[in-house]
């Protein structure tokens, strides 16, 4: 006698995955999948971040004398890689209407061949992003211990990949790229996000930076930092508005404290600081130094606390 | 000569093995090991994952025609997989006073069919969530984008499959299932918490909700949110009294913010807004606005903080 | 014809290392690899976490009777294992001026045997969390399941490993050794930061210890808490002064709720307890229970609030 | 310094590869591999084996009650991994005139959905090998003992897979398929070769059956036994002849003992039976016995060697 | 439209497992596989093979100081896993008139128990068979070489493995392991034959050595020898009848070249040396050299070939 | 309790050990091992192999216009992985009186680079070989079904690469490397032998081919051929002498049919023909056709058995 009964359970999912699709408008019967595959980026990242530094993220065996040789097969492996999951998404985006085959190879090659060309400047601004940690961070000891070990140089890896795919309109790749860091890392940069250089998040478990966030050079946040959107605009029948400037904007020099909370389209002046905690709706001037307030714990004689503007946001000039 | 001098250490370590067990009441000797295993349960929920999902979540090159195949052998190896790993948790509660052979095999097999009939009602839900998800985040473009990349439904697909578990008594199971999506998302739902239908939690990082915690449908909460317990009571020996509630009621179409700490057996009325790190523990009235109030950044203008009710509880009436 | 045009970018990203390294003076030709792997190093923590818990965490097959063999053997490989990675610290330390091979292996083995045994006490530290765990939990439903399935647990069995690597001035492998914990848990212990016993941490994702903090007997913690530094000198050349003290001192018998933030080298005096979400930068008396005060949701008849010291720390003399 | 001069090495294996490309008259500068793949093919091969007999070659876990659902879900996978091969052979066949992708696609479709069926032909005969294998071997306890262990059986169903691929002119995967058996068990069958039901091949080692062997039912042969060719016609500029006949026909219910070898295109007629080490290139007679003659110890005038009547027993007919 | 058509081909392959079901006599519906698994099985020889071997066939990292703990641990183990392969067998051999589960396990306890017990011996044998082979092969240069190199020692590991399997009727485990050894040597050793000390397979391919074979000390063999059967006797059914001795005895001192082939129940005296390609049904009485005879390539001055006694076997006295 | 009783068993593994340290004059105690791994070597000429022949026998995802940087990388790696090997292999051989350090590694890296230089010829005679196979063999259809397919190919690979290791005295490399063929094909070359261009191993199971033989160019062997030695001589103590010359010469444009066993330093002159199953201790002029004579199944007037000449063996002339 079968030890479970599978049949019932097989038939009432099956009806179920029907009403899905009935109610999503997808075909029925048959057909592939043509979706992007997580496990398949997750590779193709990882042979990405051995390209851009191959002597400290790259195979443990490799030696400076044969780098070339190293990129130089491992970069013609992952683009190939790459351009079948960009042909995924693309005939994904077109599923109502295919592109004929060549088209679709054509434009696929075109943005494999385009992201493949960013990678040099990504490299360029990773590099920063790590002179900036060795900066910020007292407990570095090197710049390689940045590295091989910091969450926050590892979300930005990531991030400026994802922006790349973001910028060349693959959202699932880039969604995908970003989620990888966000689950090793607890960050969570949406990869539209745009970032200068010099960028520097410490700790960095529960930040989240939102799609249409703009941060400026030589940036310094650290864990639990919100960028985040305060209302999302409905059209008449209740879908929300999509795309919409609705994140801050952090300008040059810019630092925020743990657990500041950032929401809307407002703009953190030019080297003003926000200290730990803060929940901020409004803009910040260039050069202020934003704290708590009346929260229990500083005392009424604090520096940090001796003015506050038309905007209820206290702040001391420098 | 010997490297290094280990027969010191390892006897060292069996003096306090053996310590260990004396104070635990475990027996000295010998036998075997008698709890589940994380690595087979992870297994297992991957497969659940893809018989629930087979052509998103599914094996890579799964066709439409063939789910049903896919789906039947799948979920027969998997229920069998589990039985080996329910049958050692229910010989681990009875560790004390064995099951009989039989019983032990009746039982499990018993709770496994159980836990079966249960998919695809867990389905259904995972579906209602995915909506959810779809309705409420300006960023996300499609329904498969948030089934393959947004970490609240891989933690809800967890939970909803812990949460069977935890109904049948197996908390070991039910634990292990939850913590398994809490590694990987940061998003912490003991496996006890009674959650709706249509319920979505974006970004997720840091979100904490408590064994006893009944949420209902079309709820949406954001990161770093926690549903927690206030104080627990002990008995007069100074032990923690278990299984109390002494978590959160959530009712229908509540939003709750960033940052949001609900702490004790408090009711957040239907309808409500919970402003982001807003800290309550008192019940709100269905339809209220909870912001927090005079903090630094808020104008006391701000229409959200107009009215105060007698909790102390700053109110926005609809 | 070539799908995509390698050589140039192999090209401008050679070029790119070649910048970096004349930057950071590093040699520009050849040369092999010279970190420590994490890859090899969390192997080594899987078989160290083994070796200290081998009926719970070691091989799922292994039997009480055959421990001491399973122990042994493992340990001799593990410190093996460990012995290469160890010379590769110590030869990335010397870089500038390298040590002879007879000099660089034998300061590896004594680092290496000394790291040994310490091994059985950080067993008995770890017994001593899980006891804690046990006691501090109500949802806990047995030490067993506490050790297989606790992220703070498996947090502290890296921390208190990250810690000997670090106390024996290897700060690479413990700073690796911490961030695998981080990056399942998001828990972010500092491997400098001194721990006592019974130390529990629940749910634990967005905790962060900083390097300098001490921490005594029998602390709890939730989720969300900072133990961190206030603000970090500079040397007149604006380079951070690094090693200060300035994470907090907590004594024994403290709790702190989710979200707390202690900044600074103050002092949590023995028993205190500091309520979810407060920011603290003073030190708190022996005892003292500091909330937040005025805070929206918390009514002022609240027996929690009722006192404020001369720090402007509110507190409940017990 | 580098410690390998790689550079020359490189250059001069470039240099040979391009000879070879002139010499072959192969493209010499870009392209990708258009061969089917070994690995593939053996991947494909182990799924087809689970297929047939799934309860002794499929999967450990499986149960018969749910036979169909891995049948179902292992053949569609299978056979879409498989027209990925046949395209890639297709494609090698074609290299000089290359079809268009929707002929190639079609006629691989057409090729792969005939080869499945006969699957079920496949596996009956056999089922009807493994019969012949236990009623021809003392040392065999049971059917199942021969098909999990027996080297011809797994020869034959490798055989069987791989004559059908040559019939549908896949001669690639056809080969691939039979050196594959060939390697794990030492017998060499090519897959044109044609053979009858209840065939039978004990200890197998160095048994050798060329292209063009016909073997009819009932037939059981022991190791070293070659059914191979006398000579190769060529022809007028010395290449050899592709395609002719040229191996034994083997007729039903014929035994051929250890190390005979039969040589060009001879009938060994119905129910004879060739002895040890026997070297034959002629035909031989319904019923007949061959033997060695003149072998060690046989003078010529041993009275086996000379021509027996009646009972069918040893003839030499010259 | 679905690519494939597959419900025909998955019903047409369930009729016939039902054929084969029917004509054997098998269940129909439902039920689990209860074979030994030879995956499982490899496993557990090559730990064994450790076992025997630590320095040269274990861990490549093992240290010989932590040898017992290694051994001891391995051990454990591979006799738990093997405990599960003898329950299989056990249950399969019982299927008609299965055993009550307590006997069951006993049984296999004390097979299992009784097999480790012999491994002592099993390494004595094996390393007189290495020196055996040192001794007689003048291109092997150390007795390393030849336990890591030779594909006769391989083999014979897996021999005296698999003779203690059959020894305690266990022939599936037993088959299954000389089949491995088979797979990767051509050496086909049954597992029934009775083999002594200092025993040596120079090349071995082709080697087949029969079920009943007896085999002295200090014998040495090569490539293609076969001590096979002559006839195998039947029961008036046309059953063979199982378990005759058949196969030669070979006595101690015993030489055999390669491609001799030895068939049925004669016997090689001590001391007698048998020439390449040689066929013998006969006895050889001891000290003799039998050569093939009249062959071409010998001239008749060979003092190998002076003799020829009344059994048509050419021997030349010591 | 202890289901077996391991410690008895665990101390007379011991004991035995004890013993053939004892009698070998081995170090008893402690020590690691130092022998090269086979399966070191396994993936070394994995990739060895794909670099001789990128497009074919390299990764299957490899395009032509990137080779170049393919072969660099891999080579490089191979040759470092080598190098660890040579350095086990020397330090094995200098056991005795162990080399410094610095002489180690600078033979080490010599030998490796100087085997490196070998590479391309090692290309260019396999080519010859696979252009051999493809004029020898009518079954082939294309010379890249050869390199894929044919085991002859395969062991030549293996074969042309071990001959460089022996002649750079690197006797365990060396077999280690032919005996991963001879396990994978069944053909058994020693590394020592001398092999010329355009050589041809078909079918190949049971071919043997001893230490000294040397084969001329465009010669052409088949299954079961044994290029072997006749006797050994020993000196005064019994102990066989190493390294003398023992086995055939075999000139220019031979070709040997299957079964054919050639023993001794003879000499078969160029453009000889030796017929299957033949078996031979004399040497053989040039031109000469050997075959077998008076044996079953030849008849008289066989044209190539029309002549024998003083030394017994039977040619016809050309």
């Amino acid at each position: 006698m079968a030890v479970f009964d599978i049949q019932p359970i097989v038939s009432e999912l099956a009806y179920i995955r029907q009403q899905w699709r009935v109610a999503q408008g997808r075909p029925l019967e048959s057909g592939g999948r043509n979706f992007p595959s997580p496990q398949a980026l997750k590779a193709i990242i990882k042979d990405l971040t051995g390209i851009l530094f191959p002597m400290r993220l790259g195979p443990i065996d490799l030696r400076q004398e044969s780098e070339d040789f190293y990129v130089g097969h491992t970069l013609d492996s992952a683009l190939h890689a790459l351009l079948s999951q960009v042909k995924l998404e693309l005939a994904y985006q077109h599923r109502q209407a295919p592109l004929d085959a060549d088209t679709l190879e054509q434009q696929s090659i075109d943005l494999v061949q385009s992201f493949a060309q960013a990678l040099p400047e990504i490299r360029r601004k990773l590099d920063s992003d790590t002179l900036a940690a060795y900066a910020g961070d007292p407990a570095a000891r090197s710049v390689d211990e940045i590295l091989l070990c910091y969450p926050g140089v590892y979300a930005m890896i990531h991030h400026r990949i994802a922006h790349e795919f973001y910028k060349r309109e693959l959202p699932l790749l880039a969604r995908m790229s970003s989620e990888i860091a966000h689950s090793e890392t607890g960050i969570d940069i949406h990869p539209g996000a745009q970032i200068g250089e010099h960028f520097f998040i410490d700790h960095g478990t529960g930040v989240v930076i939102g799609e249409t966030a703009i941060i400026g050079n030589n940036v310094r946040i650290y864990q639990h930092v919100t960028l985040g959107a305060k209302r999302f605009p409905a059209d008449p029948d209740g879908a929300l508005t999509k795309g919409l400037p609705r994140h801050p904007i952090v300008e040059d020099d810019v630092v925020i404290y743990a657990g500041a909370t950032i929401l809307g389209r407002v703009t953190l002046g030019k080297g003003c600081t926000i200290g730990g905690n803060v929940w901020l709706i409004h803009d910040v001037p260039p050069g202020a130094h934003v704290t708590q307030a009346g929260y229990q714990g500083t005392t009424s004689s604090d520096p940090a606390c001796i003015a506050e503007n038309g905007n209820g946001v206290q702040i001391r000039q420098r």
